[in-house]
């Protein structure tokens, strides 16, 4: 590993400062993971613990980090959040549910006297007698929010709120911190008011006694049980039966009822709300970066290690990082883990900007960028969670049966990674209205609407024909790639237009289109994610720009050769040679980054405590590290624990005739 | 659900008797799964056990297998095996490696009197007094067979073989049943006699005394602990030091060793073994189909109960089987499945041809035929576990969250699934290792020496420009395949040539041309899939003859989607419309197969016990099933475990004056 060390071409360091966005991240995150490394709640492993006792851990180490959100500032608790996410996924979304979920919707949506009661007085910030948990979701209604059966009725007389779960499929499922933390819920129901209904909104509803923990009267409580990963988190469901709560746990900063009866609704409430919305979304761009460096990391530092078949110069069997086929399948996924660290920071700045162009009341400005961020946050979250899943997966798979050993990390990163691409707007129905988005921001162009940055490059009209030789700048293969997917936006509009002219019925013809609002979505998004990649390095330091522009190459021309039939339908490309030209091409600069690869997974700055798996050690030492853990792990039982009571009377069971007629 | 019933367009029995490969075997499933279902040991779900709890289930459930073993004929006693495979990947390959791997591997490298010795006389085919394990990979080697470390070296002063562990890395790793079950174990060793290395062979060695069960002297066994998945097969490591073992003990139908330490060596041995070394691969190729029916059932099923967004005629929301997406997400995986069944019942088969060929010593057939199979099991091994992968993870992201619910049955059988890619020949090595058997195979075409007929229609020359009036014509799009599929085998060969030409290196110049490799391994593999199924339609019963046409279009279309680039690239197709027009012609064909899906999935005929899953149930009454299951498993805990240890002290405790500070 020292050798692989040594020919690395940049000063890591100065890489690690790109990644984090500035040394002065660095140094912090640094001093973060120390804290997170030394504290021995966290140290424990997870590996061999069941569904039941990582419930108590993830609790454990939730008291672990509380205490910091008093030291913290928020931008400093969110970057401690986000470490905590790579490691330990469950208890990222334990707490976040808290944090994240409950406590920034009474922020968003309450008024400042209910933010100062329930986050300040009640206790919330410091889960302090006080734990919040989100009741959105029911049995039967996920990502259709505006279809909750949840009933939330104003009896006048009381003047109270009556909460009631009208069937089954209403039940509140899913609910993190329902069954084992929560004392109370931001309970998401139909306002009722004199039998109109007002649609969803928010409500609070305290579930348990502070003091004893019994649920109160009307509530009922179940467990979900285990999931396919984040066992952790205490998943829970909840059905309410004529729960009266004071009129003022209704979430009231836009819409209000008063004491007889009357609703008000503010203009621009939406709007308002939508630029807060994506925020979650925007955090999982962030976390499929942090997820993907990690997976990355072990599986090249393992390829370095690991030798098997053919000889090297040297006489020993061949790195199989050095198979042509080996660097294929993971080098451009590093840089695509790059590509996502630029889109991340890039997209987090682009939503504070966009959120205060609303709360400044800018409206000019705010209208494109809402819709170009809905359409970024959108496309990016769902693509960059996808990637990462891809990441994981093939990670794994390149570290052969080692990858499938629970102490290497894969199993359970996988099945804790995965809910990514579901919950927060499931991953296709999030493509789908990216794609939706960008067939209404071409007819609003069309329209001589003015366009967010994000899509100004759909006013262009020149095409491109591309040429192999143009394979290595970055700069013409972004070109060709605004080409491909301003006629294909514009190719699924006409195709919209079209139906929509024969129908007249706005839902049919966008049904139609599906499989084209779908291949917009990817293209664009990848395309953004290519380019701000690019602008981005522009700034970087000197001394990395070489190593950054290579990866941005390869990035570009993975997405290019993953997508390449449009390209080719476009007449963009054409023949079959440059397909192949491509593929040297980028086995070329896979070539070319091989001596920087280790020193590459060196920058992302991971300790083996956040990599968490033992074929993925910085020193390399991975089979005596793996060996001895193992042992470590499984104890010295030197019989199964089954063996009195049923290994043993079957093997020396009696043999009947009829199974020795068998053996014959 | 009997609404979508009632509209199956044919008769699903018939349906059920074309998968099964007819009637006659539909009954004998039939009865295997009643008596799997009826056992009280089968019918204790897994999902929330330990991984420890889960090994002693394994092994009780292996005591209800074996005696089967007497009563079946080895081709029943396959097919209980593989339905077993369906529900419980741990005890399918735990017992697994006793029968398939330990047994079959006496059966082809022993002698006859070895055969009688271990498998009769000693016990091993009915697991009496014996349970035998399979030693190959080690902790540095698991692909390279041929570098495995471990020493057999012979003594000729007491005609023993003495078996060593030379290194850390060369410790037998992964070795199931080692860790709890197993008393013996084939050893894959370097045969060294006089100091010279002749290679791997296989040594039965007995590692536990049979009536204490404690370790013999020189053997060290671990347990390698918890995995990604299968947790209750009992993988150890073993590491062997001075054992020494009578001579008779390696395996020596080929290799023979005599009491003066002369070795002797047979013609043809490797041939041999090759057609029954690739069984196991076949057999995967089968359980892909069973395991893919599965998932696929269970996606279906709920997409057809469940109901979100937008209204149907009646006014209810529509369900998420009707929307063109869902659709376009399940549908072609649905056909995939069906070609996979063709597929699985071709390769078998066609194995058994070889074998037989081989048997006879018919070298003239049996060589072309042997590289035919060789590149047909790899490939179809290949992709099919991968494509297995696919189904299960889309099924799971179209069940939403309730996909990622441990009772719906996705995790789990991801995790069991996916370690199919990795082992008995890893997918990408074997994509590989198949990508250069299609360029020998094309080079011996052009020095004029017979094809095998799975390559025979490299031998054509014409190409082919597909037009979308063609799309509806099977027919017509595997002649394009044949095109591309030809046409990129002989780019790759060329290529190889060329680089060949220059350097006179094979190895360097296969390594060159990996992409190329990996991509017509793929392409050959699709098309002689996409034949398969074709083919086998024709011989079907009439009364579902129309709805196997048009899964088959389904799927020639799909697999023609997802590889459009390289049509585009040797100009088989041409122009944007093309792509748009294949996408609607899919999902054309998905609106007419979308009366026929349910009862498609009926014909797979699982019931509820092998789909284990609460929200594929088939009566479609998925809530109320899923609601009670998740309560049974839960229990009745109203307060966590750990609340008094943990929980309360945290949320009572006092605050500091720095918390209050941090409220504010």
């Amino acid at each position: 590993m020292q050798r692989e060390r040594a020919q690395c071409s940049f000063n890591t360091r100065e890489l690690t400062h790109f990644l984090d966005n500035g040394a002065e991240n660095t140094a912090k995150l640094e001093k973060m993971m120390l804290q997170f490394e030394r504290d021995p709640v966290f140290k424990i492993p997870l590996y061999d613990l069941s569904w039941k006792e990582q419930r108590e851990m993830t609790f454990r180490r939730i008291t672990r980090m509380v205490p910091f959100i008093a030291s913290d500032t928020e931008e400093e608790f969110i970057k401690r959040f986000g470490l905590l996410g790579i490691f330990d996924g469950a208890t990222y979304t334990r707490l976040g549910v808290h944090y994240g979920l409950f406590i920034q919707t009474v922020r968003s949506m309450g008024t400042s006297e209910q933010v100062q009661k329930w986050i300040v007085d009640k206790g919330g910030v410091n889960c302090h007698k006080f734990f919040g948990c989100f009741g959105m979701t029911e049995l039967t209604h996920g990502s259709n929010v505006a279809g909750l059966q949840t009933i939330a009725e104003y009896d006048p007389d009381e003047d109270v709120f009556v909460i009631n779960t009208p069937n089954l499929g209403a039940t509140k499922w899913w609910i993190g911190g329902a069954a084992h933390s929560a004392t109370h819920c931001v309970v998401y129901a139909r306002l009722v008011v004199k039998g109109r209904d007002y649609g969803v909104k928010q409500f609070i509803v305290q579930l348990r006694d502070i003091d004893t923990f019994e649920l109160l009267q009307g509530i009922a409580i179940g467990d979900i049980g285990k999931k396919m990963g984040r066992d952790g988190i205490d998943n829970g469901w909840i059905q309410f039966t004529d729960v009266a709560i004071p009129r003022d746990n209704m979430l009231c900063k836009y819409t209000q009822v008063d004491d007889e009866g009357n609703v008000s609704k503010p203009k621009f409430a939406e709007q308002m709300g939508y630029a807060a919305l994506v925020k979650g979304r925007v955090s999982m761009v962030t976390d499929s970066y942090n997820t993907g460096k990690r997976f990355i990391t072990i599986a090249l530092r393992y390829a370095a290690m690991r030798r098997q078949f053919g000889k090297d110069n040297e006489g020993n069997e061949k790195k199989i990082i050095d198979y042509t086929h080996h660097r294929r399948r993971l080098f451009p996924l590093l840089a695509s883990v790059f590509a996502m660290n630029s889109s991340s920071i890039e997209v987090e700045a682009f939503q504070s900007k966009v959120q205060e162009q609303v709360i400044e009341g800018n409206i000019a400005e705010a209208i494109p960028n809402l819709k170009d961020l809905f359409a970024l946050s959108a496309g990016m979250k769902a693509f960059g969670t996808w990637e990462t899943c891809k990441i994981i997966d093939e990670g794994r798979q390149s570290c052969g049966g080692h990858g499938y050993s629970a102490y290497n990390g894969f199993g359970q990163g996988y099945n804790d990674w995965v809910v990514q691409c579901t919950w927060e707007g499931d991953n296709n129905v999030l493509s789908l209205s990216c794609g939706r988005a960008l067939i209404q921001n071409y007819l609003s162009m069309e329209k001589g609407e003015a366009l967010g940055i994000y899509s100004a490059y759909l006013k262009n009209n020149e095409n491109m024909e591309l040429k192999s030789e143009d394979l290595n700048n970055t700069a013409v293969l972004i070109k060709a790639w605004e080409t491909i997917s301003r006629n294909l936006i514009k190719k699924a509009t006409n195709s919209y237009a079209k139906f929509f002219s024969e129908t007249k019925d706005q839902e049919a013809s966008f049904e139609k289109v599906s499989s084209n609002r779908f291949q917009i979505a990817k293209i664009h998004t990848k395309l953004l994610t290519l380019k701000t990649f690019y602008q981005r390095i522009q700034s970087a330091n000197e001394s990395v720009k070489p190593v950054l522009s290579l990866l941005c190459n390869l990035y570009a021309l993975h997405i290019t050769s993953e997508n390449i039939a449009e390209f080719y339908s476009f007449g963009v490309i054409r023949g079959s040679d440059f397909y192949e030209d491509l593929n040297y091409m980028i086995d070329q600069l896979n070539d070319r980054l091989r001596p920087d690869i280790v020193g590459i997974t060196d920058a992302f700055n991971l300790s083996d405590f956040f990599l968490g798996s033992q074929i993925g050690k910085r020193d390399g030492n991975i089979y005596e590290s793996y060996f001895s853990f193992v042992n470590g792990q499984t104890g010295k039982e030197m019989k199964p624990f089954y063996y009195d009571s049923t290994y043993k009377p079957f093997l020396h069971r009696e043999l009947k005739k009829s199974d020795n007629d068998a053996a014959e």
